[in-house]
């Protein structure tokens, strides 16, 4: 039910498909995220329009609201949210520990407050995986224990050890064939201790594996060498997901690094405050230049924003507080990463993703726009 | 250029075609209110998908920001929004009574603060055309003097008055004939003192008229009469406009009282507050039942939201605060009078308009949503 296969490479880049129960998904590609069932604005129809594959929803926020037995009497989140395509959940771990309240953290798991309306909650690896059961993702993930940065190296390598112990417990209780349980590698920026989360790890055999604990605030030049070194250990054979990470730049740079899978609230996030993301850099769109400019956001988007719209208009949207605003930047910055990835995958395929890299590199941190 | 042509009748009520530069619009119809340059959350494919046929937008607004200078360079508001079908713009009038600051009414025209900047700016009949030429809508509208509610009579019989010459100065400045200026009846809630604004307005054979002054304060008791004694004076031959009205109910009576063209921020204002309408009332989706309610808002819609959601997903879109929520429910509520007015078309050519229309408001009051 779930097949990945590696059809093309360039050093360690690598263009695949996935094969999940709601459809194959072509690799390296990256997870426009639906938080509470919903990408920020966009309907099910435009996520495909600018060909999303796989959508990730939240198992914290979901299962404080609307409460995941709603969503299964739907028939899972595709019922409920009206995109038919593929799924992935997260497994609520890294929102308990930043949004939950007066949080407590033990072997057993964690109990905190609901930041919706302050019941007291507890989330364990089984509870995760009956509410992901209950949500009923293509993809979901393991319960994990995501340390903030920076944190003391003994606690990294203790939680690291306790991921573990929460995956085996996880895989323990799962019970659906049709989905498919990826485990998390920790071990934070240290390579030592990344190697022992890989070593313990990997022997679960998992049908995918994400690289986590990264974006959490470390800088990218921290980031990028503990991806690379992650990257590296992890099976040829299995699809390889860097969590909450999604800027432009580490798209390409996660792609040359080997990673095939990318999630991140930023394209949204930052369209709802007035940027556009462009091959020569990010355009902010409360700046005066676009005020007057005729011509689209990206000459080379086939979104619906840059087929339809000036950036003056946009412009215009942005300034008046119109919610066509955020809505049409959140379609185009999606689509703009979705372009990306399209772009990488070609450029593997045709062995020049290198050279592609590096000119896409140049152009976009000259900053001309 | 602007033909109208009555193809069917029942009672008073009408079915007609409207030919107009950018497309024949069939009467009777809802305008959804673009009121700065922007259906509120919807993008004009989705006005097209709903069958909008024309749609509003408001001089007063675009006029302060972005100007209407930046929308003519983009060829006018078809290619400044992107909605290719035809538009109509209001004069500016109503908003600068109602919005502008320290507005000062002489007969030269309106001097106000602009609410956006705080600019001095005049608004005046030749400014107001200036304007919309600019702008370039289809359908543009008299500038005219709209009195509050409860207003004196004697302002009242002033101000009609003085409409009529603005009218007339409108009419000597407008200079493109591919635009309809439509002429605005007042007269407020007088009986007598329309008949006076009638006699002075007809006269000058404008290619349709407008109902203005009503939806301003007064109770619906109070408007129909007035409607009712304006629309059975307008010429036969013209289309009649009610300006800024927008319930459903309001849209039933007025087309049983004879008028062909609606406009109202209702169903887009009520949408964002969460309120669906339906067959049977104004659905809360606030209130609880909605919350577990697996089935369609309404199962007769052929909207985006009624063929993809349930109630229980958009109840948890609002509660949530998601911006999916009140798009959808703008949605909705659009679709929902367009399709009012269809059916009433409909009713009029099998002549069953008016049993159909007092079975729809049995139901609409019955209130048993
Ligand atoms: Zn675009
Ligand atoms: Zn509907």
């Amino acid at each position: 039910m779930f097949e990945f296969d590696v059809q093309h490479r360039e050093g360690r880049a690598r263009v695949g498909q996935f094969l999940t129960p709601r459809g194959t998904v072509t690799t390296p590609m990256f997870m426009p995220v639906g938080t509470q069932g919903t990408v920020k604005g966009l309907s099910p129809q435009e996520l495909t329009d600018i060909r999303s594959q796989m959508i990730l929803a939240n198992t914290y926020h979901l299962m404080l609201r609307p409460g995941e037995g709603l969503v299964e009497q739907h028939g899972g989140l595709p019922g409920f949210t009206g995109y038919p395509g593929p799924f992935l959940t997260d497994s609520g771990g890294f929102q308990v520990m930043s949004l939950g309240h007066l949080r407590k953290i033990t072997e057993q798991g964690v109990v905190f407050k609901s930041h919706v309306d302050g019941r007291q909650i507890d989330l364990t690896p089984e509870r995760s995986i009956q509410v992901q059961e209950a949500l009923g993702a293509d993809v979901i993930m393991a319960f994990d224990e995501c340390p903030p940065f920076p944190a003391e190296r003994d606690y990294i390598q203790r939680s690291l050890e306790r991921t573990v112990r929460w995956l085996e417990r996880c895989l323990s209780v799962k019970s659906r064939p049709d989905q498919a349980l990826f485990a998390i590698v920790q071990g934070g920026i240290h390579p030592d201790l990344r190697d022992q989360s890989i070593a313990l790890t990997l022997p679960f055999e998992t049908p995918g594996f994400a690289i986590g604990g990264l974006a959490v605030g470390e800088s990218k030049a921290e980031m990028y060498p503990a991806v690379a070194h992650t990257a590296a250990q992890l099976p040829e054979a299995k699809p390889r997901y860097l969590m909450g990470v999604g800027h432009p730049e580490d798209l390409v740079a996660g792609i040359a690094l080997g990673v095939d899978m990318f999630d991140c609230v930023y394209p949204t996030r930052t369209g709802r405050f007035g940027y556009a993301l462009t091959d020569r850099g990010r355009l902010n769109m409360n700046s005066s230049a676009p005020r007057t400019d005729l011509g689209p956001l990206d000459p080379q988007c086939d979104c619906y924003a840059c087929r339809h719209y000036s950036r003056a208009y946009l412009a215009h949207l942005v300034r008046a507080e119109e919610m066509l605003g955020p809505r049409m930047l959140s379609l185009h910055n999606l689509r703009y990463l979705h372009r990306l990835v399209e772009q990488a995958r070609v450029q593997i395929v045709a062995g020049t993703f290198h050279t592609w890299a590096r000119n896409w590199a140049l152009q976009y941190f000259a900053g001309t726009i």
